[in-house]
């Protein structure tokens, strides 16, 4: 499947530069180096949107798994294994940070791979998350909504409890968000009741909660419904803009910040479908993409 | 990830047997040998229904390749590969007969899997499907209901036409068919909401389909509400049953019908979490079914 390529693309997107430019790049030095995040899919795009407002100048390779996706239906073991892989690759392009922009890969794979990888920073999006949920909400009632494995793991409430002891957390599994999210049926009557089918048993009783938190990288798309559903007086959180500030510090503290001036580029690789991940890629990313600006990656 | 079997199950599906007893069972002659099943995930079970309802007396062994489920937004040349892994697994035990239940795989991989496998008799799901569409309506209009993957290669385009020049096909894809079933949403307003939104469009119009044909085997889980949906005069095809019977005309041909009494035996495999597949398959299959049932197979 190598070797699918894209010489020139022109799209929307500044800055999308393929593999062999980025690689030949003269004068890279540790701070010119570019940033690996990965995904199962197209979901960890609205971490990567945020990473990109947050950090204009940086350097961006992303990959999305689609050849495996969903993570979220499939057990420790596999995840595990496709997130080393996924990690391996972006490591073999010479990146300076890795961050899992999926909170079913961070939930089983963060502590393995920060293991594994080191020195080379490793951050997933559940501690980010999870941190900013209790900053804006403290010692409350949390609803994590997230996928199947990642409620399995109970990542989210160990890292609320960690940072709020006073903090309860519930978490809900929500396969169908994200299919709507990847439909893009993300507002109208479909999307509406669909989460009130999810939200409506946890709302109300003395138990309803003061916060949710997106637990899925694809549930900020949804984030409106989501919010018009939850109704006043409930906090919706998601890790994305957290993970990039947690990613800006620790550059700072690492002085692998690259310097201003140029503007960063974006690289964005998959292992199945450009044409699926363009179209679907598009809305998460905000901004239009052809099958051309995808390079396939075999793992 | 070989290991997890079950040496005693007890559940309400008779005849669950695990791989170690099968395939030292003594006097395996060629009527003995079990029938290969696969499909991505559990939507393939309900084929396998069909096939033992027709086919009591059959021993199966039927492989969900839960790992890197779904197929359907998967490009050709994954799911070419995946589909000959699983194959090449069933062939392994020792099969007398190779089913693709899977409409995506089928369209795919049939060919290929039929002059690699040969003697070896391998069936799809999608000709079976076609000449029952063609059978219950013929000079009809028919809409295909199906993934993304089997839409874009056409195949049953290709099939119906070959069995009726006079008949017009129109294929839609219908992503969040196949998240309602692995939901078990499958009745009700949501469901209603969602087939009528992929439904609407395409009826009551000059070229309203007279037929529609479940080209996933996910959506015979649906099959009332899309039913309902449609209204009166529209023929609803599936390719479960026709599938059954093209499997066991191909057995008096050649000869490898299992001789009645016993009954037959059935052995579950998936390549990751049998918990999932245990609760979804159950639905599918229409019997209760607990983890211990699967075997976990690594392909």
């Amino acid at each position: 499947m190598q070797g699918r390529r894209s010489l020139c693309t022109m799209t929307p997107i500044p800055g999308i530069l393929t593999d062999r430019r980025f690689r030949r790049m003269p004068g890279s030095s540790k701070q010119e180096k570019p940033i690996g995040i990965f995904d199962s899919g197209v979901g960890g795009l609205t971490v990567l949107k945020a990473l990109r407002m947050r950090l204009p100048d940086e350097h961006f390779v992303y990959l999305g798994d689609t050849a495996r996706l969903p993570y979220g239906i499939k057990s420790p073991g596999s995840v595990l294994r496709y997130a080393r892989q996924a990690a391996t690759h972006l490591k073999s392009r010479d990146i300076k940070l890795l961050v899992i922009a999926c909170n079913t890969a961070s939930a089983v794979a963060l502590a393995d791979l920060q293991r594994e990888l080191a020195p080379l920073p490793v951050i997933g999006v559940i501690e980010p998350g999870a941190r900013a949920a209790v900053q804006a909400r403290p010692a409350a009632r949390h609803l994590v909504l997230a996928t199947e494995a990642t409620v399995r793991l109970g990542a989210y409430g160990m890292a609320i409890r960690e940072f709020d002891r006073e903090a309860s957390v519930n978490e809900l599994p929500c396969e169908m968000l994200v299919a709507l999210a990847e439909e893009g049926w993300t507002s109208g009557s479909i999307a509406e009741a669909i989460i009130r089918r999810y939200l409506d048993p946890q709302l109300g009783g003395a138990t309803s909660p003061q916060s949710i938190i997106l637990g899925c990288t694809h549930f900020p798309l949804l984030r409106e419904t989501i919010a018009s559903v939850a109704g006043g007086g409930i906090s919706i959180v998601d890790s994305a803009g957290t993970t990039a500030s947690v990613v800006a510090r620790r550059l700072q503290d690492e002085s692998l910040h690259r310097p201003p001036g140029g503007g960063g580029r974006l690289e964005l690789l998959a292992t199945d479908g450009p044409r699926r991940f363009a179209r679907v890629g598009g809305t998460f990313l905000g901004a239009g993409l052809s099958p051309e600006d995808i390079e396939v990656v075999d793992l």
